[in-house]
């Protein structure tokens, strides 16, 4: 492929305006939107009057007229349509760490008599660690077995298998709807972890029969630095699920002051404190922006770029020992490509150097995200062009670029 | 006392210059920064600047170069100064409501064999839901009993006492050394929540041999609506507790990406998932602006601004049926002063119109919060004046004024 046929396809893509809508620094080639988004120019302006004006201005009151209470739910709401969910399924709260806490323990607690959290090794690990702490807490028991040994240890033991839908590391994707389904046939509830789904793939959670997910607010959705996080309740559980972290945000009359928790029966009753107005406030920008694009383009593109990018760092790279570690089959992954080097992480600084923005997953992995509002197929094509030229030239192995920083 | 004698006191206020920090609208008496504090003008510009710049321009990068990874701990040792802890006991994370129910599972584990979580009745609200849905996860007993029954209520059951410095509604405040030594004489932990102390009076945490704690940010810290919260864990229980929210930022090392918890035995145990950096640069604003100010000298204006509003309330409003619910002794009591009226609601509606901004609390408090940084005594005296103002012109008794509002 040449530059100019990356530019044809530049000319087709019906995404090609949001890019406009994004602050991105020039000269940068932004492709770690999997771990932290760029912001929208409205999550600026937005943070910007939700600080000055309600805040400043209208104080207090802004808690009811300019819907800081409601918002949890709106944006939740708005969230919904993003994973295809109705939008009193979907509330934001919290972080993903913590709702992944609330679900799995409201899961064990519509399980009775059933103990055992099921997970896969290698999940991202704060997932495993929130499981773990649970397990602790609630007297069940965490089972992390290997990926491939998932679906055979389904037994009538499993109170809730909980999974990341897209790999962190390989961008590996479960399928939703045959997972679910295995995990229903034990009577089993099944829990997603969205975090590099949502805005990235099609999602269809009530398509699937899912009945439980949280997802990150800051990758793909380009909510800012610790946004809060998203969770999903299908509407046949939202009744009879309790969160263990049942604070007054969740109760049916949070301002009665009522001695006694009465949990409200909606997906309010998954709310905890406050809810973090302008973490929420930039969020929201963020999920608009993405809400005015088509689920199937943004994935559709989202792959575009991600084959563009695996058939050009393999014909440019393949001689320096670059190995793909992300599926190859466009149904089988997410938005991020992986590829192994022994010196993964000095090659990824000498890119970062040269403006191409990726990151590194110990022991070995240099990951590359691509999300589809903002980025080229030209940017892309040019990205593996600079890695060619690092890696052709040495440009990675000098000192500084082994230094390793606090967060990798 | 006279308009000219509250301008003397004003004259002589060591505090005063505080007041050109802060953003508030101009007309304004407000009342209400125990609820939602206004922000400093500090906190927008930091706000712009992490969000356009450090956001915007530094994008993931920013976790590293711009302290985003460190911020919690580093904002919370700087809360230590103004509770005395020591920097490294404090840190801030999530919401009052999740750091209250991360201590209170961990205090139950470092008391093993003892099941009781005792509070008292008429705390807030979400103190007693999260202890009830902690009681619930846990398979402990929460035993909420009357104000006056707490202290004979501490048994060898008890594991851990949980009460709020200064409550919610009538500013009562606990003598937290004499409270603490009587828990601890029976073994019992105690967790203080200070979401009405910290910022309003001077606070000896480490004095009073106090165990545990949690704290609001955003009323007299300023750190904008729904700031992320902070915790105090005493030193000598930093290696032993465990967060029940063992998510990745409290793993001993987070960026291993090991599949097992390993807790990081300091307070950075205590942290769970991703911290929300927009919410914690707000607060570092507040924090810093409220650190340069002595504490004892916070406590000793807001006693005389409550004193003075008391005094003149009570001369002026006496006569229509205004009771005072706070205690009148500066040593127990906080910062805020409730008097109770049968039409408190509407009462506080037509002072709100007026400029005159505080809040109700069913059945029939208005509370009015007098935070020493951005108050005058000439301000204080004045609202007393309006308050007397709408009593004695019947003002309150619109219609309008009767209708609730979501938020109270």
């Amino acid at each position: 492929m040449t530059r100019d046929d990356a530019r044809a396809l530049d000319a087709q893509d019906p995404l090609a305006r949001f890019r406009d809508a994004f602050q991105l620094p020039e000269g940068v080639i932004y492709l770690d939107g999997n771990s932290l988004g760029p912001p929208p120019t409205a999550a600026l302006d937005r943070l910007r009057d939700v600080a000055a004006r309600e805040w400043g201005r209208d104080l207090i009151t802004s808690w009811n007229v300019n819907g800081w209470m409601a918002a949890p739910l709106r944006v939740g709401g708005k969230i919904a349509g993003l994973v295809g969910a109705k939008p009193h399924e979907v509330a934001v709260a919290d972080s993903t760490s913590v709702n992944l806490f609330k679900l799995a323990a409201g899961a064990l607690e519509l399980r009775p008599g059933r103990r055992v959290i099921l997970s896969e090794t290698g999940n991202f690990p704060t997932d495993l660690y929130v499981l773990e702490g649970l397990a602790r807490t609630a007297g069940a028991e965490l089972r992390a077995v290997a990926p491939d040994a998932v679906l055979d240890s389904l037994t009538d033991e499993v109170a809730v298998l909980v999974l990341t839908h897209v790999h962190y590391r390989t961008a590996r994707r479960w399928d939703m709807a045959a997972v679910t389904a295995a995990a229903h046939a034990v009577g089993a509830l099944v829990l997603w972890d969205l975090s590099h789904s949502a805005g990235a793939v099609a999602l269809d959670l009530n398509g699937c029969g899912a009945d439980l997910a949280v997802g990150c607010g800051y990758k793909y959705l380009n909510g800012g630095p610790g946004a809060p996080a998203f969770l999903f309740v299908a509407e046949r559980h939202l009744n009879g699920i309790r969160s263990p972290l049942s604070g007054w945000m969740g109760h049916a009359e949070p301002f009665a002051f009522e001695d006694g928790y009465r949990p409200s029966g909606d997906i309010r009753g998954q709310l905890c404190g406050t809810p973090s107005v302008l973490g929420l406030a930039a969020l929201e920008a963020g999920v608009d922006l993405q809400a005015q694009a088509d689920p199937a383009a943004i994935e559709a593109k989202g792959q575009s770029l991600c084959d563009l990018f695996i058939a050009e760092v393999e014909r440019r790279c393949g001689r320096f020992g670059v190995e793909l570690a992300t599926p190859r089959a466009r149904t089988q992954r997410g938005l991020h490509v992986s590829f192994a080097h022994p010196d993964g992480y000095p090659i990824v600084q000498a890119l970062i150097a040269r403006g191409v923005i990726g990151d590194f997953r110990a022991p070995d992995l240099m990951r590359f995200g691509f999300a589809p509002l903002y980025l080229s197929h030209e940017a892309v094509w040019r990205a593996a062009e600079i890695l060619e030229e690092v890696l052709a030239t040495g440009a990675w192995e000098r000192p500084e670029f082994r230094a390793r920083a606090a967060v990798t």
